[in-house]
């Protein structure tokens, strides 16, 4: 890492309320990672810089999202989706993490995708559930996420779904096919 | 139509409940067709045919799919979606109905697709609102229907969506692509 120090690193990068959101995560991705047996200090490292590129101009992360030779269906979507994937990029060539575990947390922390890591589904969880966080409905989700990380998580995604329907906005694809993958392995 | 008369026709196929429900989506479809100005008599026809696979066994309609040199990814979601494409081809092999409004229309009627033609959302929404329906929200998309048959189409869509996910139930991505689909083009 580049950076002398990851949290010093990241403040730079971020407004004071998503710096506060920030070490909530961390707190909690930490604690995530000790109860279900991930690795604690990828999780904290991931967290510090899940939300590394949320404030980059639209125009920069689409650039960054062309230039990265994976699927382009997130820029037909909301650009609130596409910091993840080009965060994961800026923290691999800005930051100089190369760790893939930790930049596939960052890059999938939003959407999620089938067949998630362990690491994944701690970020996810984390970034829903961290203490600043008060939307309708987390506090059923910490609630599972005491006892059972992927049911944390289905609920988590059954709650983005339904919000977004809400709004009569459109769901990126990814996190339907995640929340499905989810259930045929549940139910 | 090798049938002499399309309603005695179908009833062979269906419970008695079920015809009932055909009946309540033939009339529904034909005030729909007027207000919108689809073709009244195929819209009639599709409504009568739109449920004639619905009893056919599992393995039967899961074969029909498999010769039918379309995606197949239906096969991986829940058996209830499989009577409207199989329905398709056999109101096209066993009756002898050949109009493509027809039958596109009775191929789509529960999973929706990306550009939907007129005829396919008048029997879509048809079957959500036929009379005999009862279920929690049916009547917003009722009263939608009297104005708007897009936005009645999404509310049956966003209705549909958020039932499977309240029973942790998988959610047919062509669906969530309809609703991504009409939400772009309304919002």
């Amino acid at each position: 890492m580049k950076c002398e120090e990851a949290l010093a690193c990241v403040k730079e990068q971020l407004t004071e309320q998503r710096y506060t959101h920030t070490i909530g995560v961390m707190e909690t991705a930490v604690k995530l990672a000790e109860r279900f047996g991930a690795d604690v200090k990828k999780a904290e490292i991931a967290a510090i810089f899940h939300d590394y590129a949320k404030f980059r101009p639209k125009e920069e992360m689409k650039q960054i999202i062309l230039n990265d030779g994976r699927p382009l269906d997130v820029l037909d979507f909301h650009h609130e989706l596409w910091h993840a994937p080009a965060g994961a990029v800026l923290v691999k060539t800005e930051v100089g993490i190369t760790d893939e575990d930790i930049l596939s947390a960052i890059r999938y922390h939003t959407s999620g995708r089938p067949n998630m890591t362990l690491l994944e589904k701690v970020i996810y969880v984390a970034d829903y559930i961290e203490p600043g966080r008060r939307f309708p409905g987390v506090e059923e989700v910490r609630a599972l996420a005491e006892e059972d990380l992927d049911l944390a998580l289905i609920q988590a995604l059954k709650n983005t779904i339904t919000f977004l329907l809400s709004k009569n906005q459109a769901v990126f694809p990814e996190t339907v096919a995640t929340y499905n993958a989810f259930v045929k392995e549940r139910y």
